[in-house]
This record gives C-alpha cells, sequence and structure tokens, in this order.
C-alpha cells in the first residue's frame, strides 16, 4: 500500500510537469491537435515507466526535480505509443484507460498526428538543456531512447504482435515480441538514472538486467490480467489474446509454469538490484508491485 | 543543367547513406517493417532537403562526408511525413512518386508503424556519435530538428491543412500553415551548416531567412505546378487543392500575383546568401531551380 501510495505521488509529479510541457508548446500548436495530444498523454495511468525513470535516478542521489523531465519524455513515447496502438488499423480499439480513445474523440488524422507530435515532443524534451547541463548526457538519452523505441524496439515488437494473430508461435518468437514491444522502454526507464549519473558499465548492466526481468514479468502479469479479467466479465476462460489467436506465456505454458516463470523473473530483478542496498527500495517494492498487482 | 547534374549526385549519395544505416538496423527489425521502412525511404525522390543541408555545411567549409548523416536523419523525417500524410485516414493518396504507397503495399499498421520507426530512427541518427564528434552539436541537431517536425512545425502544419478543407482560409492562414507543413523542415535543412559549424547568430539567422523564403516559394511553385498538372491532366482549369475546397496563395491572389510574390521570394533568399559571396553558389542555383522547375 505504501508503494501504491508512492506510486500515485510519482504520477501525479510527472503528470505535472507533462502538463507543464505541453503548456509551453500551446500557443503555438494547432488546437485540434493539441486537444488530441493533451489527451493521449493527461488520461492519468499508472506512470509506471517515469516512476521507473525517477526511482533509477535516486539510486545515484538524483532527485525527481533533475530526472523528472526525462521520465516525462518516456511517458510521451508510452503514450504516443498507446493512441497509434488504438488505431482501426492496428489494435482497433475505442477504449483506453476508462476513456474512448483518441481517434474516436478527435478522428483518425488528429490521432495519428497527435501519436507523432507526441514521439518528436519526447526527443525535443531530452535534447533540451534544461533536461540535463551535459549535452553528451542529453545526446545519450536520445540515442538510447531512440534505439528502444523504434524498428529494432518497441514499433518493431508492435509490428510482430500484429503479424503475429493467428500464426502459431513459440516461446522464443513470444519472448522476443514482448522484449520488444514492452521490454525495451521498460529497460530504457531503468537506466535513465545510470545516464543521468554518468555512471559505470557495471551499474548499467545490472539496472539492464533488472529492467528486462521486470519487463518480462510486466507482460506475463498482463497476460494473467487478461485471462483473469475475461474469465469475470466474459464468463469464459480465453482472454482477448487467446481469442485473436495470439499466442502469449500463458498458453504456451499454462498458468501455473507462467506463474512460476513470473516469480523467477521477479527474483532475478530483485537479485540483480543487491548491490544496491538500501537505496533501491523504492525498485525492488516496484518489483513486488508487478507481481501482485490487479490492474 | 548544371544544378540538375548536382541535385542528382547529391541524391545519390543521400541514398547511398540512407541504405547504408536502415542495412545496419536490418537484422534486428522485423522484415515486413523493414520493407516498409525500405519502401518510404528508398524510394527516389529529388532529395532536396538533404541537399540543403550538405549545400549548407559547405558554406563553412564541412564536406559532405561529414553532413550527410545528417542529412540523412532529415530525409527520414521527410520520408516518414510522406508515408503518414499518404495513408487513407489523412490524405488518402495511393500512389507516391510512380509507386504504390506504402500503406498500399505493406498495409496501413505497416505504414503507421514504418513512419513512426522512421521519424524514430531520424533522431537515433542525430544522436550518434559518428554524426558530430561534438555531444553539444549533436544534442542541438535533435533539438532544432524536433521543434521542425513536431505539433509546432510539420505535423501541426498537416493538422492545419487537413483541417482547412472545404473551410474559408485567408492569406495569412495558408501562409502559416505552409510556413509549418513545408517550410519548417526547409529552414532546419538551410540551418544544418551553422549548426555543424557552431556558427554564430547572424549567420544562422541568414540561413533562416534564405530558407524562409526558399521554403514559401516552393510551396507556390508546388501549387502552381498542381494547378498546371491539372489543366493538362483534366483538361479544366482547377487543381486537386481547389477541388478539395483548399486555398491555396493561387486561389486568393492569383496566378499573375503568385508569380510575382514567387519571383520575389527567390530574390529574398538570394539577397541573404550575399555575405557569403561565392561559397553560396550551390544553395543560389537551389534558389534558381525551385523557382524554374517542372516537377
Amino acid at each position: 500500500m505504501q508503494f501504491e501510495n508512492e506510486l500515485k505521488r510519482s504520477a501525479e509529479r510527472v503528470e505535472a510537469v507533462l502538463a507543464a510541457i505541453v503548456a509551453e508548446t500551446a500557443e503555438e500548436t494547432p488546437a485540434h491537435l493539441l486537444a488530441a495530444m493533451r489527451h493521449g498523454l493527461l488520461g492519468g495511468g499508472k506512470r509506471l515507466r517515469p516512476f521507473l525513470a525517477m526511482a533509477s535516478a535516486r539510486l545515484f542521489g538524483i532527485d525527481e526535480a533533475r530526472s523528472a523531465r526525462t521520465a516525462a519524455a518516456l511517458e510521451c513515447v508510452h503514450c504516443y505509443s498507446l493512441i497509434h496502438d488504438d488505431l482501426p488499423s492496428m489494435d482497433d480499439d475505442d477504449m483506453r484507460r476508462g476513456r474512448p480513445a483518441a481517434h474516436i474523440l478527435f478522428g483518425e488524422a488528429a490521432a495519428v498526428l497527435a501519436g507523432d507530435a507526441l514521439l518528436t515532443l519526447a526527443f525535443e524534451i531530452l535534447a533540451d538543456p534544461r533536461t540535463h547541463a551535459d549535452a553528451a548526457v542529453r545526446a545519450e538519452l536520445v540515442l538510447d531512447l531512440a534505439r528502444a523505441a523504434g524498428g529494432r524496439g518497441m514499433a518493431g515488437g508492435q509490428m510482430l504482435d500484429l503479424d503475429a494473430e493467428g500464426t502459431v508461435s513459440d516461446e522464443a518468437a513470444v519472448t522476443r515480441m514482448q522484449a520488444m514491444k514492452t521490454g525495451a522502454l521498460i529497460v530504457f526507464g531503468c537506466a535513465v538514472g545510470a545516464i543521468l549519473a554518468k555512471a559505470g558499465r557495471a551499474e548499467r548492466d545490472r539496472l539492464a538486467r533488472y529492467g528486462e526481468a521486470l519487463g518480462a514479468a510486466f507482460q506475463i502479469c498482463d497476460d494473467l490480467l487478461d485471462r483473469e479479467a475475461s474469465m469475470q466479465e466474459m464468463g469464459k476462460a480465453t482472454g482477448k489474446d487467446a481469442e485473436a489467436g495470439k499466442a502469449t506465456l500463458i498458453t504456451l505454458l499454462g498458468v501455473e509454469d507462467a506463474r512460476a516463470r513470473l516469480a523467477s523473473l521477479i527474483d532475478a530483478a530483485k537479485e540483480a538490484l543487491e548491490p544496491f542496498g538500501d537505496q533501491a527500495a523504492q525498485l525492488r517494492a516496484a518489483a513486488d508491485f508487478v507481481m501482485t498487482r490487479r490492474r
């Protein structure tokens, strides 16, 4: 419960930073586009990725005042991806976070452009001297986020996910797709602290290991929740992914083995944090949260 | 004619750099997405924006070996915008550069994602140490390109353009839309040399003036060509924009006054180049080319 309060407080901070950044651009941005951007960006959500970014920064003694802009840039990329994923030509979802999707409220063209503009804004934020005084750090943030978000990362993972419908996938294919689609941004978030602090290779690698395990765990948990929600809401044992003919680790391993995999991923995530000691309490709590969350 | 050869040679160079950059990512990018990215990126075109970037770099003694990656990043943004603009929900064009549009060949989802991935790749290129040794320069390239491409720039201009259909627009509205939609990337291209060379404010302002005039001239020329093509191909005096109920400077000013505006913009563009002397021969020739081009 303490963690959920912490997450909520962190989400409010990120929301405020995002709102301020968008407000700076408001005068010069067409109203229709701005409204779609705000809808997609400021609609709540757990804000887990920016939380991880700010928590990883705290490992190195960097407070939220100095990590919140980077966290906000990461959330811009996440929100752009949700807007585009919801498009009729993609996952075709009409609802998002309990509200109509951007393309329902503002039209498909505005949704495409709002996603484009938020993705672009992420890099504008990172390259701005207010994000970090050292230009080498800013350039590295841009480089690493671009790699995580592009064709080799999130966008590529979404392509694999769409193309997987109705085809036979094995565990390796599902794991790769999830590492790209969901994992890459989470790994970036966990690396933010090390980049901002110009930490050494060993610390970066540890945080990457934490992030990879957390991202994989997050996805299994999502699949478990998807399955349970379907059982409750639809009174049957198949979830949305199963209906769409998509393999998940649940369909491939079965619920019991998937739960065991989830637990061992959480252990691996925590183990990677050991050398950070008490400083890593927040990230450790995040790992527990991922395993036990109910939504 | 000499200029057109120069432009062709420059386009081939950019095409080769783009192909090499995409090849670097090929192994890790899903094949479906990669094919759509390649189609949108390597399909020819005049490559005017990267030409301007490399020509502006030459003003400061920076050769193409050191400016081509920045030029390639700019072209990634231009190509992503064409892919997204052609989508059914946007301009709904089935053909581009004499070939089927990306969404026709690869499906709408792959086209959305290919655009997303190319936009992301642009920033990955700029932030890479191979683009410039000085991280401050790389960060500035990212910042300026993001501003030019985002909601206050190109993406915002496309929104204004889509929303302008069937509404009454005045000259100020059309000029603003065009400055955002087409002008901003051209202005960035013209500024590239000054950024790479860490030139002073005065030189940057000159290049911005050149780029603004050139961009506006480019758009008038496009509108004139659109009108003439329609007269020839469809045997009537209204072009595609006029059919769509969109105001252009041609419909607002008439052909004669639009031509006069075009000529005075070209004069202004060349005037901004005067202090650069003979070094600016290529950029001067580019201005003449924009006024006289037939396609």
